[in-house]
């Protein structure tokens, strides 16, 4: 660690989105503004993983042993949601549609990235559905190659058993317009279309 | 502090250009990474201010008391360039066509934002000017209203001094379409035309 502007601007630059001109540009930014400020972020920063735990039950991000959601006795136990990261739970949560648990993978089966089914915490989500007498699993994985293919394995392990296993709907996002919509979508969005 | 996760994307939410979208994304990404990167990062974050110094000279950021180009012999000491940041005299050192000395004003005159002249190391200038021996200061402030003020003012201070201020050339950009170049820009551009 010689050079502490290099070195900032080095490690900025490994996030994503983030090139090395405006890494530089961050870095110059937190050098001329407070202390405080740079100070304030690098704790937050050296103390993020120790502070952030995964929920014993559903894999969220908590606090705790157990997240808000999972302590939450008003939610309903026979429907868990499925997804592949914290983000997109949040983005369900913000959408305020869905009043079940939630069971996070922290991945998505890739078998040329050397992800295989054991890597994924599906015993944990049986063992959930067995104690909390879930009826219905909605897989929420992404509509990619890697999330249609961890719905469908979702639904061969739980094919013997007493619970049924959804996917989300793909089709025309909300203000979608025909003309730029890609033709896999638009062959779903036919595929998927319901009786008015 | 009492979502870790919370805190750390308000803070990166002050960084220039990242909005919340893209606080919450970075977030999400380190908590993804490997804790050494976090670390690694929050660290060079904690310690930036206490370990990034002014140069006594010339105000540039560096370890010790003194910049590598002030402690530079081979620099020519009879011109120095006059810039308003230290990303701006990284700029001109990665162009190679300058050998002399800088001084970082670290800001510009700025009266509507409570910037005066007496904020501006000019004294400290004038001082290496003298012990240096000094025959010309390059003002390489931004071509902006305060840049442009600040160049005019540094002139008048040294009205008296034996040593000539002179103005970075403005004109057209290197490749620069006329069509697509705005008024100020081309009328600066005849204005400084130069006999081939």
């Amino acid at each position: 660690m010689s050079d502490p502007i290099a070195d900032l601007i080095s490690l900025l630059g490994r996030l994503p989105g983030i090139g090395e001109r405006t890494a530089a540009r961050l870095a110059f930014h937190i050098l001329a503004s407070e202390r405080d400020y740079a100070e304030a972020l690098g704790a937050s920063l050296s103390q993020l993983h120790e502070r952030v735990k995964r929920c014993e039950q559903c894999g969220n991000f908590c606090a705790g042993p157990i997240c808000s959601i999972c302590a939450d006795p008003r939610r309903d136990d026979s429907v868990i949601c499925v997804v592949a990261r914290v983000p997109d739970l949040a983005a369900l949560e913000k959408s305020g549609t869905f009043r079940g648990r939630y069971h996070v993978l922290h991945g998505l089966l890739a078998p040329l990235d050397g992800v295989s089914p054991s890597d994924l915490p599906l015993d944990s989500l049986r063992e959930r559905v067995k104690r909390l007498g879930t009826k219905e699993l909605i897989v929420a994985t992404p509509l990619s190659v890697e999330g249609e293919a961890t719905a469908l394995y979702v639904a061969e392990v739980f094919k013997e058993d007493d619970v049924t296993v959804s996917r989300i709907a793909s089709g025309m996002p909300h203000g979608g317009e025909l003309e730029f919509t890609d033709q896999v979508t638009l062959g779903r969005a036919l595929d998927g279309r319901r009786t008015l």
